[in-house]
């Protein structure tokens, strides 16, 4: 069925598991979340729909609540576009939640903060239910001084030495953003790193907790992390694998 | 290199996510976890090695800490055997535990008793990264006849209306098993179901859970469960899919 005018915002927050993709955003030929959301909606739309999710996650990267938005015409409520989506998804995508959302909302530029959150598996071994959900890194490393430096990242900073080369980025954009609270922690096997942040620029979790590595390791002290987010030249030293990485919330008003 | 003879006795407890696998044993054409095991234990060796598990595990199966022992003359620390394992296998096979065994160390025979656990996700979404690892089964269910019935599983029966037709038992052998506890529990957004026995059919925990599934909806009562416990000739209702089953442990003296 067409609809002529596609009449209603929708807003769904989504989970994820990233491993079998390239990421959130559509590329092409290859598989996407994006990708393969746009051909569900579609589909239940009857012509082509965009989704735009509040910002890109890498490939590997996973999600526990995204939030993407759509325009539609088709008057399915919103409970049951949620089941119609399930059904028609991977079990690896699902649908938390569908609802109505003003005309102009914009899931990435009304997004106010987001929350991630990196695991670090720290036994010898691995367990085969968590292998693509942490990082496991089993060596010595120095984590009171991990735990320590993690409260670095804290405040306003500028964080291009934690940004990966981004082509979408237009030259001269800030890469200032605010931090409200990142915060490392040993939680049973694992080491957690939670991070609130106003906006978050590529691989900049990843960064952050790579050169939290490199503290562990004895590689970095925290006046070189601090001498990090005071230069706009330099480069961190190493991003973390991205299957550690979990996007767990978007905040709006 | 070559050891002429196999002098050792190794017993290893080892975790895998089932779900890539055609069970437990050796298959022609199909990949099985004592085949990949195998492999790598007849690399280390260099001349064929057979591993016996504590019983077999059926195709998205998970395991815990399964057991399995095999007899090898490379004179290799457990450590170290351990450790080469695991450079050596796919990272949803995980070994535990390497130790030496008495020369009669058999994993199925000296097995005193087994604990399996089953997961039911109760919600309607199933998260992305449960979802190998539960059975989903969002609709109505009587929880609490459920969890009445599924005591009536303990003690000594006939459990041959549970167990699924099987051409390496011998006609006549005995189905009997003893059950030392056999419980189910709502946790959280699961029914966890747990059992320790002195040893278990074919599909026989899969249809113990299928069957109290269909307690759950009505469809069985304790009595007629009790009925199928008496008898030899009759079958029980439904068999549980294998992604929700956890081999737990296996206990030895």
């Amino acid at each position: 069925m067409i609809y002529p005018n596609a009449t209603r915002r929708i807003k769904i927050t989504l989970s994820y598991d990233g491993t079998a993709y390239h990421g959130w955003q559509v590329q092409p030929g290859l598989i996407t979340i994006q990708k393969v959301v746009e051909a569900i909606v579609t589909h239940i739309e009857g012509k082509p729909v965009k989704v735009a999710a509040s910002g890109r996650t890498d490939a590997g990267v996973h999600a526990m609540a995204q939030v993407a938005a759509f325009s539609m015409g088709n008057p399915i409520p919103t409970e049951n576009l949620k089941q119609a989506m399930n059904r028609l998804l991977p079990t690896d995508i699902r649908i938390l939640q569908a609802e109505e959302a003003p005309a102009a909302f914009h899931a990435r530029f009304d997004a106010k903060s987001k929350i991630y959150e990196y695991r670090i598996w720290r036994e010898e071994v691995c367990p085969p239910f968590d292998r693509l959900y942490v990082h496991h890194h089993p060596y010595p490393l120095d984590e009171p001084a991990m735990i320590a430096a993690s409260r670095l990242f804290e405040g306003e900073h500028d964080f291009s030495a934690f940004a990966a080369a981004d082509p979408k980025d237009a030259l001269g954009h800030s890469k200032v953003r605010q931090i409200f609270y990142s915060v490392l922690q040993r939680r049973g096997s694992c080491l957690i790193y939670q991070v609130l942040g106003s906006g978050f620029l590529k691989h900049m979790v990843r960064n952050i907790v790579g050169t939290l590595i490199e503290v562990g390791k004895g590689n970095l002290n925290s006046e070189q992390v601090r001498k990090l987010m005071e230069q706009t030249g330099g480069r961190c030293g190493a991003t973390s694998p991205p299957q550690g990485l979990f996007l767990v919330r978007v905040n709006y008003e």
